[in-house]
């Protein structure tokens, strides 16, 4: 089948400096950031407002992409399991899915709460959270 | 910034031709489906449950990548507004995310309720929803 090519519209900046240093979700995050739009998609930005919920598809540039069966959260307790049964940041297309609350907007910049990841990852997609 | 390539896991089958025929979400949809998921990747599903809830990431193939700014649903008596406050399929990077339900599995394919993407759309990623 084709593949594809993804371009990212901005990147993420934050104080977590290495995946080690990761929540394992944004559901256990306490972690702010902020979100850098690049410039020919800043008007994407258009209607967003303080206190949305968004939906941010992130590409985990360095995730292994060779891994289709896990320990759940790297426990070795836990019996393994299938990749796409989880939410495991290593996986053959690292795309993550995070919800993540803004908390400020200036220009190009959105101010996010609840990040899981890591600073410098590139942010493919924004989509209103449901 | 860097591009990066994505390979699809599999490929959605259902009776949803065209897009005009698609529901605008999952969250609007009664449709079902069946998504194959390609050899190398079965071991991927192993622990996935008939009941489960999955986020899908789709690929649409069929979507221009040029829109910044739309008229949500494509009504437009509805304000234009910035593609990354919207769900609309066509975005710089047109990778969808649908909550579905599994109601089969057997071998490498799982049977999907509330499909809201055409025939023959690939699939990027299956995670576990939260």
């Amino acid at each position: 089948m084709d593949r594809y090519t993804v371009a990212p519209i901005g990147i993420l900046h934050c104080d977590i400096r290495t995946r080690d240093e990761a929540p394992y979700n944004y559901t256990d995050s306490r972690e702010k950031g902020v979100i850098e739009i690049f410039g020919k998609y800043t008007a994407g930005l258009e209607g967003m407002k303080v206190g949305d919920d968004i939906l941010v598809l992130f590409w985990f540039h360095k995730s292994r992409r060779n891994v289709i069966r896990v320990h759940p959260r790297g426990d070795r307790r836990r019996k393994i399991r299938g990749v796409f049964t989880t939410r495991c940041s290593e996986r053959p297309n690292p795309v993550a899915a995070s919800r993540l609350k803004v908390t400020g907007l200036r220009g190009n910049k959105i101010s996010v709460a609840h990040v899981d990841a890591v600073d410098g990852t590139p942010v493919l997609d924004i989509k209103k959270y449901r």
